[in-house]
C-alpha cells in the first residue's frame, strides 16, 4: 500500500511538552528501538520481557548514570506506530531529557521529525489519514465540542461513514460490470431503480457530511461575534453579564494586542469570540444611527454573528426595521437585542415593536434574558442539539476532497439519468473513489503526507 | 515513624509540564487509585491486572467520550510513592488533561499539592528526606555535575555516608552504655583508644562532607566570574574567544537587565557565569590603574573568581605584583591573565615578569591559551578531577546540620579527652545523633516538611 522504504530506521523524541516538570516522556519507535534501549539499561534484557510492561532501573551511558527511568514496553504489532516502540519516563528536566536523548542517537536512533510518530502508524496501517490528521485536531482540542469532534474521528468515526459511501458505489460498479461483460448481448442486467437508490444513498450520506461542515468549521476555529451598538445601549454591561456567569471560563487570547482584545464565551461547547469593537465605536454608532451600517460592516466582516444591542426607549420600530433590513441584506447573521426591558412595560414593548422582527428582550444590568441572548448565539450556529456524536466535518482538505466526491457522484447520477454506456459510468465511478481514497489516504502523494504531518508536534 | 493520619486519601495531578505536547502524564497515588480509574476506564477491570503493566483504552465520563489512554499500573508498596499509583497518558492537550484530572477528582480523588507525591514516597519510606531533596535537584539539574550530584545522592549516595557516621557513634555508644552499666564499680570496660579512634572516624568522614559543599554549593549554584582589565587589555576579545569554543552552550540567562548581562560557560560540568562589568568598566579601569582597587573590588562582591587580564607591553613586574597582592588581600580568588603574547618573545616575558605570580599567558585575539584559563577557571574551584562520583553536600539545610553534627562530634572528642562521665558522653552522643535524624528525616516536624515539599513542583 504505502511504500515502508526510508521508514525503517529507529527514532526518538520527547513526547511530553518541554520544560521543567515531575516527569518528562521520551519515545523511541522502529526495529532497533529494543536493541539501542538495552545499550543503556543494564538492569535486564528488555526483549525478554512482555509487551506492555514496565521495567524500573538506572539508565546508564557507559559509566555514567543517567537518570532512575521507567520504560514501557510495546512490541509491534500492538503499538501506536505499530511498530516496537518503548517509552522512557524520565525526571523533568530538560538537561536529563537531552542526555537520554543523546544516548539514544548515540545508540543508532535518530531524531523524529514532527508527527513522525504517527505518519509511522500511519504508513503501517495503525491508522487512515483521516484519523491521523485527527489527532492534531485531539491535541488542539479548547472544548468538548473539538474534543469529542477530534475523538471520533480518531476511533473512525469519519472513516466509516467514507467507507459505507464506497461499499455504495462498489456495489453500484459491480452490477455496472456485470452490465459491461453482457454489453454484446445488450442486456441491462443492471436494475436502473436499484442504480438510483444507491447513487440517491450515496450522494446523501456526502451532503450530510459536508453540511457538518459548517458546524465542524465553527468547532474547529469558533464564532466570531461583533456586539454593536450605541455606547449606552449596554454593549458593555451585556458583555459583562454575558462573562460574568461564566466566569470560570472566561480568558483573553494572549498576543491579541489591545485593540483587539477577545473575550472568551463558551455556550454549550462552542467557543463565542465576543470581539471588542471598541476602536470602531464612535464611527459605528453614528453610523448605525443614521442607518449608515455600511461602512461598520465592513470593519466587522470578519464576524460571523453581529449583535445589535439597542434601548429599547430609544429606538423606535421603523428604524429598527430599517437597521435589520440592513443586516439582511449584508447576508450576515445577526441577533436584535433590545436593553432595558425592565424600564418598560411589556404591553409598550409589544406595541412599539410588533412585527419588528425576533427581538430578544433583555436587561443587561439586572441579567435579564441573558441566557436567550446565550441560545440566540447558540441557535445561529447549531440548529437543534449540538449533535457531535454524529460525524462532524472540521478539516478543510476533508471538506474540499469530498466536494468532488459529491461532484462525482452528481456526474454518476447525470450519466444514469441520461443511459450514458456503462464504461463511462465505470470511469465516473473510479474518479470518485480515487477521491475518497485520499481523503483516507489509501491513494495519497508524498507532497501531501509531508504537508499534514509537518503539521503535527515533535514527539507525536 | 511518621504521622500517616491525613495522608491516607488519593491524590491525582499532572506530572508532566503544562503545555500543548504529543502526550500528557497524570498521576494519582492513594488507597482509591483502582478503584477511581476503574470508574472511567470501562474496558477492563484494572483491579484483575498485574502490577506493572500497561492497558490501553478509553477513558469516559458517564457516556462522555473522554479520551484514549494510556494506563500504567503500580501496585503499592512498588510505587514511587509506596501507595497504589495509577498514571493515565492521555493526548497532550491542556483541556483534556483537565477534563481527565475532573473526572478523577469527581471519582474521589484529590488534587496533590506540591511535592505531595515524593512526601508520601518519604511518609511511606520509599525515599529519606535526603533522597526526596534530591528530586528536587536532580529536575532542575542542568549540567553533568549537578545531575550527577542530584542522581547519586537520590540513589542514597549520601544517606549511605550518614549511614557511616551513625553506625560509628553507634558503636561509640555502645561501648559507653557498657560502661554505664558497671558504674558503680568504677571499672573502664570501654577502650579509650578504641573510642578516640571511632570518633576521629566519624569526624573525618563529617569533615570530608562538609569541605564537599564548597564544591557542592558551586555544582547547584554554579560560579561568578568578574572578568576586570583595562578596555584595551583585551577583556571583550577574551569573552569572545572562551565563549566561540563553546557556541553551543552559550546562553544568555532571560530576565537579567542589560546592564548586567552574564554569558554562560560550561567548563567540565561546572557553570561559570562570565558577568559583564561594562557598567562599572569606566570606574575600575582607572582605578586598577591605579592600584585602588578596593572600590572596584566591592563591586565585585558577587564575584567567587576575578579574572584580571592585562596587555603584556603596557604592565611591569612590580605592578602587577602590587595588584596581585591587593586581591591576595581581598580573599578572592583571582587569576592573572597576560594577553597578546603573540606580540613579545618567551624570553622577555620571562625576564619582565620572573616571579610576579602566576600569569596564564594568552593571545586572545589569537585564541593561544584559551584553554589554560579554562584549566585556571576549574582549579580556582575543583581541586583535581571533578569527582561528582563520591557524595557532594548541594544543600544548605544538610549543610548547616552537619556543621551541628560537627559540632557535637566535636564536644563529644573534647569530653572524652577531658575523660567527662560516661552518661554526659551518651548525652552528647544523642545530641549528635538528633542532628543526623534530622537530615534524613527520621525525625521532622510538620512546617520543616512543608517547607522542604513546597519547593517541588505540583505532579512530582
Amino acid at each position: 500500500m504505502h511504500k515502508l522504504s526510508g521508514w525503517d530506521d529507529t527514532i526518538v523524541a520527547l513526547a511530553t511538552p518541554p520544560g521543567v516538570g515531575a516527569i518528562g516522556v521520551l519515545r523511541l519507535s522502529g526495529p532497533e528501538a529494543f536493541k539501542i534501549v538495552n545499550g543503556i539499561f543494564p538492569s535486564k534484557n528488555l526483549t525478554n520481557q512482555l509487551s506492555h510492561t514496565i521495567h524500573v532501573g538506572l539508565l546508564q551511558l557507559g559509566d555514567e548514570n543517567i537518570d532512575e527511568v521507567v520504560i514501557s514496553l510495546f512490541k509491534g504489532p500492538r503499538s501506536y506506530t505499530g511498530e516496537d516502540v518503548i517509552e522512557i519516563g524520565c525526571h523533568g528536566s530538560p538537561y536529563i531529557q537531552q542526555q537520554v536523548i543523546g544516548a539514544c542517537i548515540q545508540g543508532g536512533a535518530r531524531l523524529a521529525r514532527p508527527g513522525e510518530f504517527t505518519q509511522r502508524a500511519f504508513l503501517r496501517g495503525k491508522l487512515d489519514l483521516t484519523q491521523a490528521e485527527a489527532v492534531v485536531d485531539l491535541i488542539a482540542s479548547n472544548t468538548a465540542a473539538s474534543q469529542k469532534a477530534a475523538l471520533n474521528n480518531i476511533r473512525g468515526g469519519f472513516s466509516n461513514v467514507l467507507k459505507t459511501v464506497r461499499e455504495q458505489l462498489i456495489g453500484f460498479s459491480a452490477m455496472i460490470e456485470l452490465e459491461l461483460d453482457f454489453s454484446q448481448e445488450d442486456v441491462e442486467f443492471a436494475d436502473r431503480k436499484k442504480f438510483n437508490s444507491l447513487i440517491e444513498a450515496a450522494l446523501a450520506t456526502t451532503d450530510h457530511l459536508l453540511n457538518s461542515f459548517r458546524l465542524g468549521n465553527v468547532i474547529k476555529n469558533g464564532v466570531n461575534v461583533a456586539i454593536i451598538g450605541k455606547p449606552n445601549a449596554g454593549k458593555s454591561t451585556l458583555l459583562n453579564s454575558l462573562l460574568n456567569e461564566n466566569r470560570a471560563i472566561v480568558s483573553e487570547i494572549p498576543g491579541t494586542t489591545r485593540d483587539t482584545i477577545e473575550e472568551i464565551l463558551n455556550i454549550r461547547g462552542i467557543l463565542y469570540r465576543l470581539i471588542d469593537t471598541a476602536g470602531i465605536r464612535d464611527h459605528s454608532t453614528d453610523a448605525i444611527e443614521l442607518v449608515g451600517i455600511g461602512k461598520s460592516m465592513e470593519k466587522m466582516q470578519s464576524a460571523d454573528i453581529i449583535l445589535y444591542i439597542f434601548d429599547l426607549n430609544e429606538l423606535d420600530r421603523a428604524k429598527l426595521a430599517e437597521i435589520s433590513s440592513e443586516f439582511e441584506k449584508s447576508g450576515k447573521r445577526y441577533i436584535l437585542v433590545g436593553n432595558k426591558v425592565d424600564s418598560m412595560s411589556g404591553l409598550s414593548i409589544r406595541e412599539k415593536f410588533s412585527a419588528a422582527g425576533d427581538i430578544v428582550l433583555i436587561s443587561a444590568k439586572n441579567k435579564i434574558g441573558i441566557d436567550e441572548v446565550k441560545n440566540g448565539l447558540f441557535s445561529r450556529i447549531v440548529d437543534g442539539q449540538l449533535a457531535v456524536e454524529n460525524v462532524v466535518i472540521t478539516n478543510l482538505r476533508h471538506f474540499e476532497a469530498l466536494q468532488q466526491v459529491h461532484k462525482s457522484l452528481m456526474d454518476i447520477k447525470t450519466g444514469v439519468d441520461n443511459i450514458i454506456s456503462a464504461d463511462l459510468l465505470a470511469l465516473d465511478i473510479r474518479r470518485c473513489l480515487h477521491y475518497i481514497s485520499e481523503i483516507t489516504g489509501d491513494i495519497s502523494n508524498e507532497d501531501v503526507l509531508d504537508f499534514i504531518f509537518s503539521k503535527f508536534c515533535i514527539g507525536k
